[in-house]
């Protein structure tokens, strides 16, 4: 559900995590609700009703939540801290800072910049980088900086810097839309907020370079795509969204990308989307999407 | 998410719906928390957060939920009645009974059963009626009892007047697996249960009679299926799950006929499922499937 | 299947319809074969084998296609308008052109002129037409002339006559990208090109004005889109391609047209590629799409 | 597309590949149409219009087949035999013979039959083997014989020899509906007609055993199913067709493997249906499914 951001005012977004207990739920939503806060929804899930992890999102609504918000956390941490339980509290009128970074294909770059001018996404973009310039006139007439890093050679640690440079303090998350170079474990390190990727393929079939190809000689019938989490382990990160498209014989491999390009744009958009509104919580290399 | 009956010992759901008012999650969860129930799952949906309708499920273990119920229906009572809530109460252990009403056609009525006797639905089946004698082997076979009550001709008071002295007191709910006969007000108001029923095309479209040859004149790329609650008003009761499957224009009539039957069966089936976990609940004539 | 215009260079379609008889397939590829084409893809579709309609799509190669065209286009004649067969013939390497009418929406128009940029769809704009002025920038930001045509009143015939006077000789067919005007019987005769529309429901559910408002009301599961080609029955023209979306209670009516947003534009790039390849043969009022 | 048996009498399907060439269709065509052959359908595919491979699937009728069908079978010889084109011609009337080979899972083996019955597929059932009798009876109600040949210990060659002498001769394909034992090659090469086996995911994801648990620990958002002609390298055999379900991550390991099965039984369904129809053919590791 995607709600315009004017509306959001006052809405804040708890999420909590840890070990199941009795009476949790009621004890947050109690806590919630005798500071004023009105739940405007409720998610919760346990992955395992004896004794094991518990997840809770709450959004409530509580005037002047900016003003009560510090009393709130203190009580959450009395409440909370002692159990070991996680647990974030977000403003959602606060819209997070998204960075993208490009390479030549353009299709999931101008979907999220296009998403965003019609207020699909509750985000800021404040920069766009990309190897190639070939999108600079497309992101500027967005309205939205682009910064051209090249990243040629072998050796990527000089771009890499030039790009923590400029995301570092400035933006909350970054989505790599079709982005064709390996990051290092370094960079994910130094960057230090959560990195979405758009894999081409239905992960964890076709991992790598060329998923297209080889899915084309695999001859499988459908294709797919992954939006996932980036962790040093190629590939590998927690999956946030997936899905797929029918392909036929009489396709080449070409046609695959060209047809995965629709698939592409719409998976990354729908995480994207989740992550911004708080809904994706990790469970080990799991998501739970609330 | 199916689980097996035994599991389900000492597990309750609650559902509760009526008009939001700040607190009323903190309220019920903490009911159920002083009583000694575990919750196990919670879903709440406001259609409006100024004001609106609330709808809660809780599923909870409480041991020996049994012994504990009669108190906690007074508390419920207590907490509930004065703010006009609705609410019920079923133990998650206790099949509901579903009789199904079948005709010629058995695709849905063996899916029906052979889901049951793998322990996909957490039901019995007291009985299976129809107005032809066709299935009655297959029906058999699953060891369900069998009940052939003929329908011809203009009166059908007859037919449904044995029908409902067959169902009288035996069953919590009706499934309609392709049964070709129209139920009249009176049948609805004496069975006083809900009545499910699979429609073979994607409703509001193709209404009445006919729905496949009406798609294949009409030229659709879709045909669907749609599981709704019977009204007095055909075809417009609360839809509760509805699918679709490509056509293409090599195919004819029939072979909408075989291919929707597929996606009938499969339909039916989610909304039996969800129906008997309690999971559908009635805002006007729509549902919200938690 | 896509393919880049240079790879047409030499490539013909040839389409013929009319009654069924045996031979005419054979007939018709040595034809072709006779003639120096290799054919590349062929499809048939008959709707009864018993003296039915009959529908032929042959794409071939022939070196020099424009010089062999008039003599082909003699012997195509002589054997096939004896039986009344109707018959046309493409050079696949010339692109249609293709006007695009829109109004306040953008998401069916962006889409359609960034694919063009692409090159996924064999077709040139020559202009796009909107009563709004809303989106001239982007329009010529991809190199697009943009007309502003208000149509405000009543009275549509002055806004009609100029659009019929800006497309007049200039464009193969036109495309209604979420173009909120009904459009005039006396107009698509004037225009006297293939009009292609998206309506914004799966048709026939929610004929006419706000089928998401409709949906929602309804309580539908899925809610999709249609495109079709336009005749004076408003909504009721032949159906080029549909496709679905699952919503669920917790989203608005707003919601569904978001989400709507994202099947309209895919179900119309489908619908306008297919048009433009000359896969879409009208057989009355459906369409068969090879 | 399915047909009633009967309304295929005098129906015959000739499949050709080979090197393309021009004019091949034209000479195919050609033939059947001298031959009194009149052409229900006709698909073709080549990979490459330049030299590539060209595949042929063509229906027709004739009167009187079988009669004509020496005379037809010596003439296509003469026009394909030279160029080195394989070709095969089928009876369309005349059903293929299916074994089923099974363990304890029914849900792919009862849907088979159940199709078999309501004649969904162009097949008879000679028998069903099994290496447990728990579905002897249901097997048995369907008036298909059942066979009982464990299949314990390591050594399965006994079991693997019994099958092969009840099979020998006696069936045109054979279907391993869930059945949970490795095949030897010996046993491929003795059986000597195509295998068909249904895989619980979607290959090449999750290869080998426990794809479910495999599915949920990597956390992925869609499981699937895939029916392939089983070779001697388990799981990588040619994929005739695959489809896919949404699950989240509040179901479990087992909810999948439930949710899994309503794929399996379809994507097997269709896959046999295909084959049965004469609809598949080999192009290396891949299919083509006409």
């Amino acid at each position: 559900m995607t709600t315009a951001l004017s509306q959001l005012q006052d809405h804040a977004c708890l999420i909590v995590d840890g070990k199941d207990r009795p009476g949790i739920i009621a004890d947050v939503t109690a806590l919630v609700t005798r500071n004023g806060g009105n739940i405007v929804s409720l998610d919760q899930y346990t992955d395992d009703p004896s004794g094991g992890l518990f997840f809770q999102r709450v959004v409530f609504h509580r005037s002047e939540f900016s003003a009560a918000r510090p009393d709130l956390e203190s009580q959450l941490n009395d409440l909370l801290a002692p159990d070991g339980y996680r647990w974030s509290l977000t403003d959602q009128s606060v819209p997070k800072r998204m960075a993208i970074l490009s390479s030549k294909s353009d299709h999931c770059l101008l979907d999220l910049l296009w998403r965003h001018r019609r207020s699909e996404l509750p985000v800021t973009v404040p920069m766009v980088i990309s190897n190639h310039p070939t999108s600079a006139d497309d992101v500027r007439g967005f309205g939205v900086p682009f910064f051209h890093v090249p990243s040629a050679g072998a050796d990527k640690s000089a771009a890499e810097d030039r790009i923590v440079k400029l995301l570092a303090g400035n933006v909350d998350f970054v989505v790599l839309a079709r982005y064709m170079q390996i990051l290092s474990g370094e960079f994910l390190n130094r960057v230090g907020v959560p990195v979405i990727n758009i894999h081409h393929s239905f992960l964890p079939a076709f991992i790598g370079a060329g998923p297209y190809a080889k899915a084309k000689h695999r001859g499988v019938k459908l294709i797919g795509a992954t939006a996932h989490y980036v962790t040093e382990d190629l590939d590998e990160g927690p999956i946030i969204e997936q899905d797929v498209v029918r392909v036929s014989h009489a396709e080449t491999a070409a046609d695959y990308a060209r047809r995965g390009a629709d698939v592409e744009r719409q998976v990354l958009s729908r995480a994207v989307l989740w992550h911004a509104q708080d809904r994706v919580v990790l469970n080990g290399n799991q998501t739970i999407v609330f």
